[in-house]
């Protein structure tokens, strides 16, 4: 039997990244023999992440061989996952997401509604007496401090709170300042091509029965985003047209000001403009103090749909 | 909102009644408003357990309004569960059996690969901080004692083991005297009918695309519960017909030996001759060795069918 493999969802963020390294280093501290990978590319954010603490990436990963052993991190969504996961033997799930599949045998399958998968993380590190050091507690607060843009998000928990304040002591850091300076440098969209930006963090969701996708950056300026409208627009209807979409809504998050617009395309369209009594105006829709698709976008969307 | 219900599965047996109150008790320690329920009769095991606690069945209850705030225990299977499961808000999932469900919502979802409910469910007093008094430590080894039938089944763990003898300390009970007079109380079918009996732990299985069902008791002698063969026999041909079975098992399992004997009907009955390479003979079929539903039979029957 080879390594038990360890990842997150396709493009994956920094919960995704740093989750598949923290439960490797745990399984490891426990006697088993695994592997930390990834699905897709590190985004900037993470970059960043991993630059501070001098750390390689997870090896990059496209499938497993089938009768693999495998450990799913932040999502148990087959559809975000490796394609032959039918194939492959599930022994963990570690997540704060829904559960997204069912398995014909039993496993050790964990998620709870918090913010962060690094927060049932941190339970597991105590639950199992493994020791947080300096490196895996910044790991753990930064992918915090991601998914819940510094605790603003309404995703966030008092859980998620009182955990990454505990871990930033132990990895010394001011929370504000690193949090930051980890989401500006996430927002650095310059070296990708306008394909990429559009599918940095691309969802693909049913909202009822019309195929969409909800993509989502952050930014400390959504001007500066949308100085790209027109390309971007060019961008998302070629997507539309090749994947015969009813829908594509862009959102553009300002980390900051805690705000979003949305470009929004497709026959669709008109959905977020019932969901949110906005009026889509040049394609282009307000989504006061929306910062978070899991809760503020996704459910009110398909609510509407 | 009102209180939050708990209930294991259908045809409940010993790990479903009690997780049910042993859960209650903690989720009302955390502050909770919660009740302990049940989807069915208690069976004689159970009542034993109760009543050597001197304490009172969970509520019986059919269904749950729409809406209301549930928590599942020993079962995730919406086939054994109440029938408007998709119409309420699954709170908590704490279990040991696969993931039979999926959520478009975040919940708490607590699987593990061991042999019993309550030995996930001692974890969740620990990692909470609550005492596990006299009363719960009874309840709990009870269920590792009946579902591991006193550690001799495969599908008990070190885990279950380490927990069931740290239980029985607290609950001062002997767990050879105390366990094999509960699971001998189990095997007591004298005040059922027929139709009862074939009822008491059945299971509804598809082996494949073949339509199923394994039930199983306990005894202390398999000769015993067959002087009722050709009355057990007349009820499972009736149960085939108005079930339009492919397959009908009663698996009659000898707990002081850890062997079973099948009755075995329908279409499909060669499947158990193929599965263990023995013949149906009267159709009554050898299971040497066998004990456990869940890891002798289902997954050879099914590989098999």
């Amino acid at each position: 039997m080879g390594k038990t493999l360890i990842f997150g969802h396709k493009n994956p963020d920094t919960d995704s990244i740093t989750s598949s390294i923290v439960m490797a280093n745990l399984e490891k501290k426990l006697g088993n023999d695994v592997e930390a990978c990834r699905l897709g590319n590190i985004n900037k954010e993470t970059e960043y992440v991993l630059n501070y603490l001098g750390m390689e990436a997870p090896k990059l990963i496209e499938d497993a061989e089938d009768g693999t052993e495998v450990i799913l991190v932040d999502t148990s969504n087959p559809g975000e996952s490796i394609p032959n996961l039918e194939n492959v033997q599930i022994k963990k799930v570690v997540d704060h997401h829904r559960v997204a599949l069912t398995t014909p045998y039993p496993l050790y399958f964990r998620t709870e509604p918090v913010g962060c998968t690094q927060t049932v993380m941190y339970k597991l590190y105590k639950e199992n007496n493994v020791e947080i050091d300096k490196t895996i507690a910044t790991l753990m607060v930064s992918a915090i401090i991601s998914d819940t843009l510094l605790f603003k998000s309404p995703t966030c928990t008092d859980e998620d709170k009182k955990v990454a304040t505990e871990l930033a002591k132990i990895a010394e850091i001011d929370m504000d300042v690193y949090g930051m300076d980890m989401l500006k440098a996430g927002t650095d969209l310059s070296s990708f091509t306008i394909e990429e930006i559009l599918k940095l963090d691309a969802k693909e969701t049913n909202l009822k029965d019309k195929k969409s996708i909800i993509a989502q950056v952050n930014t400390a300026s959504i001007d500066d985003v949308l100085t790209m409208k027109s390309e971007l627009e060019a961008g998302m209807q070629k997507i539309i047209a090749e994947n015969d979409l009813d829908l594509f809504m862009f959102v553009i998050t300002d980390i900051i000001e805690s705000n979003s617009k949305a470009i929004v395309l497709g026959n669709s369209a008109n959905i977020a403009e019932k969901a949110y009594n906005e009026k889509i105006v040049d394609n282009v829709i307000e989504l006061k103090g929306v910062v978070s698709r899991k809760k503020q976008i996704v459910p009110i969307m398909t609510e509407n749909a």
